[in-house]
């Protein structure tokens, strides 16, 4: 990824200030997308420990020379270590060392049995007896205080996923030759892969959905071996990652002369996904653009044809906040702002007729939003 | 997946008895590799109650209709149940419900933040005061319960990994074709995956790795725009997933003419691979395997080269138990088992030299072992 010294370090402070915050004074970071966001370090394993004057980013011996390499630019800023052991004993060590008081913990990624091996091993390894001007750290479960920077893009990756977006609209281009008669869902799944690799992505950015005919009414339909027929809708939801970020899109295509229902079930999720778009401006709730999309389809009478939320956020993972959907209590329902990605996937699913779907990747801008998969 | 009533029937018992060995009268199973394992339920998102008259697999409306028809021929030993608000919502009411005392929860993969939910959730919808009949559910940090099971595989389990094996061999014998002077790295990856998908794996088990001339040394590399040339070598590591079932294979393919110490290198990794794939039978220990393969390195004065362990275990997931390394405290060292799967893969990495991996794949047998991937 191109990230430069001023966007880490910006990175860095924003995720101090959200850690101050909730009054801690160290982050455990053990969740790879939040390590990689924070370090730009894109090993498999890894946790990062932020202190409000350093970064250490702790690897096992298989990652100190890709770490050491990936984080050269920010000398000063990430300093990589390793450990002979294991990486619990390594933290506890480092926690210990610092003096850290208070040292918070991503609650929604940090497994139980690491939490109280983590724990444990503090309580062991605290001088006992803990001198007056000393005190065993504590874990505080903490929850956002990384995604909560990572929901709006800077910059860097607000130039990653419009060249991201600008490739996927290019397989989207080619990808409805690939849907002909009697070719099997999974024979089209396999040419949009292959495709996206052609295109520039290193990998798909999850599992290539091709749902046709009767399958199409199935929002999380997996490729079969079933074959296209004419007459019927194919939806085609696909996506890559690009230099680390992912965008994601989907096509409903029809082959040969569609029935009238499901024409009318195109029209009807097409002009919901452009309210919805059209409702998309800073200030707004996310809430409010999942509302722009239902309340089209509930006019053509598809409000309970509409089982899923408008879209998800988009960057270093395919799911990610803002969640663009109902407000339902105690989820966050972001108000929108600048930089935030996001897509626009309204879709109507009629068993006995056929399913459609359509999906694009916006982001937020100054003056309502720019759609990155044109 | 074929799985038969009997199958299941004994995979939920064998849990239910590991359970009771460690004093917990129901199981809380959130890891989807173990729901699918004891349910056959191959969605994305679930949980299971293990108690020991039921199994009740808990998903959202996404997951209903697939839910019942993957458990069809499981009635009565597995119960499809689903909820209006929360998985965690739901997941307290049954446990009151059924008024379970001490509930086991999976500690490896359930997050501090689901933990706190649920024991905060229990404790706020108990009856108050509790009836001196009744007592508040606590939840009981597990390890291991599910995955004891499945180190030990079932008649379909051998029979879906030994087809995965024999169609990963026969992968493997076009794969040295594909590696030709000029071709990229990438270009090669992408044709792997493709050659995978023909063979009849529904995805990679995977990201496939392409390691050419000097990256062969990098044990993690990822595919690069490197351009392979005459004279190296290239470390080629893919894996499919077949009915559900993961295999893995690696193979070095020197192109044209090597160096004599790439040739050194090669023949003492193989001599290595075979020295373990000898040492398997039931009662030896995981370690003893890595030792066989590691004293043969060593004596090439390639012990530091070597600096992996010789194997992991397959099935349901691509990295499972047992693990075949170096023993060390506190992490399991398996007594070997007819039924249990794992990779045998030994390697040498020498930087200015080039890398050496050759991996198969072995089911224990009464025996020795079966190399599947021949």
């Amino acid at each position: 990824m191109t990230l430069d010294r001023a966007a880490v370090s910006a990175r860095l402070d924003r995720v101090r200030a959200h850690s101050r915050g909730v009054g801690v004074d160290a982050l455990l970071v053990t969740h790879l997308a939040n390590i990689q966001y924070l370090t730009g370090f894109s090993g498999s394993a890894g946790a990062v420990v932020l202190l409000s004057h350093a970064c250490l980013l702790v690897v096992d011996f298989r990652y100190v020379t890709a770490a050491t390499a990936e984080t050269a630019a920010f000398a000063g800023l990430v300093t990589v270590t390793t450990f002979q052991n294991s990486y619990d004993e390594a933290l506890v060590e480092i926690l210990l060392r610092k003096a850290s008081q208070r040292v918070g913990i991503e609650a929604a990624y940090l497994p139980v049995s690491r939490f109280n091996a983590l724990a444990a091993g503090l309580a062991s390894r605290a001088p006992s007896p803990v001198p007056p001007s000393e005190s065993v750290p504590i874990l505080i479960p903490t929850e956002r205080l990384v995604e909560r920077a990572r929901i709006i893009k800077d910059n860097a990756e607000v130039a990653i996923l419009r060249e991201a977006g600008r490739r996927l609209a290019a397989v989207a281009q080619v990808v409805p030759a690939l849907v002909s008669e009697g070719r099997t869902e999974r024979a089209i799944a396999v040419d949009i892969e292959v495709a996206l690799r052609e295109a520039g992505f290193s990998k798909p950015a999850f599992e290539t959905i091709v749902a046709s005919g009767p399958n199409s009414a199935l929002p999380h339909a997996r490729p079969t071996s079933r074959a296209v027929q004419a007459g019927e809708a194919t939806v085609l939801d696909f996506g890559g990652v690009y230099d680390g970020y992912c965008v994601d899109l989907t096509r409903t295509v029809q082959l040969g002369a569609v029935s009238a229902a499901m024409q009318k079930l195109y029209a009807a999720v097409a002009e919901a996904q452009q309210a919805a778009i059209e409702a998309v401006r800073p200030g707004e709730a996310a809430s409010a653009v999942d509302a722009a999309a239902r309340s089209v389809l509930e006019r053509h009478g598809l409000g309970e044809a509409f089982g899923h939320g408008t879209g998800h956020g988009l960057g270093l993972e395919v799911h990610e906040e803002p969640r663009i959907g109902r407000a339902i209590p105690r989820l966050p329902d972001e108000r929108l702002q600048p930089g935030m990605v996001f897509t626009i996937e309204p879709g109507a699913y009629v068993p006995g007729v056929g399913g459609v779907r359509i999906e694009d990747d916006v982001l937020v801008t100054a003056g309502g939003c720019e759609v990155l998969t044109r």
